[in-house]
């Protein structure tokens, strides 16, 4: 439940996209939410984290914006976020981890954090 | 100390590497170990969820294999691997998350799990 | 002919370039048009549905503008677009389909459909 | 019908990582095939070409190979097929069209094409 | 230190960084700059060459827009920058080799190129 | 000339390709070569620094391989390909760059470097 409230940041983005899929939200909320993001054997915290990591080696910036936002509600810390994006020197070299650590940047600032 | 126990399962890779690259080793070891993966603010067992995601959506293969021995070495269970991999069908795609997972199943054999 | 009428859509970028790099346009037809996408045993729509779904999954936003007005030119519907783009859920995971697919609403409102 | 029957080429892998993965045979098959690949408005040869484009442009030569073997079952020829593998050259670079080419030739040659 | 002056073109998206990363500034000066890119045996200008292709193949504009600044900094000239960029059409494709040349294009104008 | 028979070495992957698209040798040399790679303002060394670095980057092993061999050929030393590959964990990685490292200590011990 606190896992659905948290996801719910990402709603406005599926909902723009369901103006031109009919059924877009539906879709993604039982394949994503329903049939993985709510699987048994990983806590949500850590899904957001690989959640990060990924949308950050893919530099799927309007997503990773969505998902620092989703993190800090279901209780990721600042810090937590910043490691997690700030890792990917190592694995998908600075670019990608700046970019990523930019956008968190701005979340962080609208949020007064 | 664990931590470093852990991640010596990348060992052998970077061996390799620095025998046509002289201090590899010492170098990847000072900055991807000591610089980043051993900076506080986010444990050991995050970074490697963090560090699965990435690999597989980055479709970096050899690398994951040493990783998933990496995680193991560091606590994570076989379920909260497969589900680190399992999730980036939404995010990356059924390719790249079939790639991790099969790459993973062929570590877990060698470990007999 | 009907076919280069449909790819002049992606002109304006490829004159911008050759602002920087004279003679581009005439590099980039004489190659990409003549050489690879007029060959016999393919058709433009069918060329096009290959082009929108390597832009997706290749992120590459800027172009696929251009072609999704190059396939409406070339007689794609918009229904068609639509699900070429959003079957890159399954292949390239959710983000390169949702920003495909808000790309491919923009071009559908400016021209009122 | 003929589309379930032409995807049952993909099984192989499926099944595979079905045993590290309880039941994601079943989950593959009601999203990707039941959710997205059967949805209206798209043939099932489009949405082959679609998938071969997709796959080269991401590189992800394991599932290509089971695609190209796919998009034979479902119709295409071998011509259509090099035809859509050849134009990314264009839009992914000669790397990965080139990679994808000799994949193909592997599956025709398996086949006695 | 020509060679230091020239990078310091990329100050700013680093100092931007360091405000969400205390300390990013140095971390991202010892090792980018220190242990990995001061490195005898490839000089400033051959080490730009391979940044500014690299960044047109992984489609990181922002990071690239610094790097032609860069590029003209340790003197590289315009026309060399260009051929990096558009010699991407061959390895990286069309777009990201279009997206590469319409950034270098900007940079060049508020230089007065 | 020097140019022509240094690229010599990435025959055999173009012939393979010409097997299953006739003409192929023709269409890559007339493009990649006569239209892209010969073009004047820089040099075939210079060239050949900017496709190592963005083979590594797209992580294209098989064309890394050739390129390598390329990059002897037309006078590039052992040393200066290890620094354009290395050069890479700064901008792609340590996956990426690992690889790509992995590929040239095998081309090198081939020619008893």
């Amino acid at each position: 439940m606190a896992n659905k409230g948290g996801l719910r940041a990402a709603d406005p983005l599926i909902q723009e996209v369901s103006k031109v899929v009919p059924g877009f939200d539906q879709l993604a909320c039982e394949f994503a939410f329903e049939k993985i993001l709510s699987r048994p054997g990983l806590g949500i915290k850590q899904r957001e984290i690989a959640t990060l990591a990924a949308l950050t080696a893919l530099g799927a910036e309007t997503e990773l914006r969505l998902h620092v936002a989703v993190a800090l509600n279901v209780g990721l810390s600042k810090q937590e976020i910043v490691e997690v994006l700030l890792q990917q020197v190592v694995y998908s070299g600075f670019p990608r981890a700046i970019n990523a650590l930019l956008v968190a940047k701005e979340v962080f600032e609208e949020r007064g954090l």
